[in-house]
């Protein structure tokens, strides 16, 4: 129900902690995905309106969290060179996509009263 | 299995978005929870580490992101009056931590392959 109502819905976002930092989220699954497509992590970050500076401290933050790195670069090419994700990285993005969809699945029941009690902005409240 | 290494077990963070708004996550649950037990919200937000202006900053988004507030002041009393939850505020605290309980519950299989790939700290390899 109120499936027509998609500028309103509520939604979950998941970041997944180890000690007091994060190492995976939304932002750094994005910018993985965007990187496997655009094969550059410059132009990953571009698309996402991010400083080539801080898509590089990301995917650093990335490779360094776990035992190998989830993104590498690609040497030669047209393009002369660029990156891409290891097999680790595309595994670890799966993960996390299947980690949002589970907890989405789940979250109906008890994101039903917030939603429910949201406060009604004065557009909605004349439309 | 790994029950026994606690500290280097990964977890999730669970923050509730309303376009591009955070309405609730784990500090605001916290400072919800806190006020409830010390009665105060400039107590809630000492325990936590936080100014009296953010704790006050919080309280004010989630008691205007929903319909109705979650917080109320309590008038007069021994300590001259201090704060509360109202009911919606105790029931969205409780629907987050459920949220928070369902969502651990069903992540452990895709948590699996970032909690085996984690990079291990020198201690830990020495220990």
């Amino acid at each position: 129900m109120a499936k027509q109502k998609v500028e309103t819905e509520i939604f979950l976002r998941l970041r997944v902690m180890h000690g007091g930092s994060i190492i995976f989220g939304p932002g750094r699954a994005d910018l993985l995905a965007l990187i496997e497509s655009h094969g550059s992590i410059a132009a990953a970050g571009r698309q996402m309106g991010m400083s080539y500076k801080r898509a590089w401290a990301l995917v650093d933050s990335l490779n360094t969290s776990f035992a190998s790195p989830l993104v590498e670069a690609v040497k030669g090419g047209a393009g002369g060179g660029g990156a891409k994700l290891t097999t680790l990285g595309a595994e670890l993005l799966s993960a996390y996509r299947r980690l949002e969809q589970e907890c989405a699945d789940v979250s109906t029941g008890a994101l039903a009263p917030m939603q429910a009690a949201l406060a009604v902005s004065p557009e909605q409240k004349s439309g």
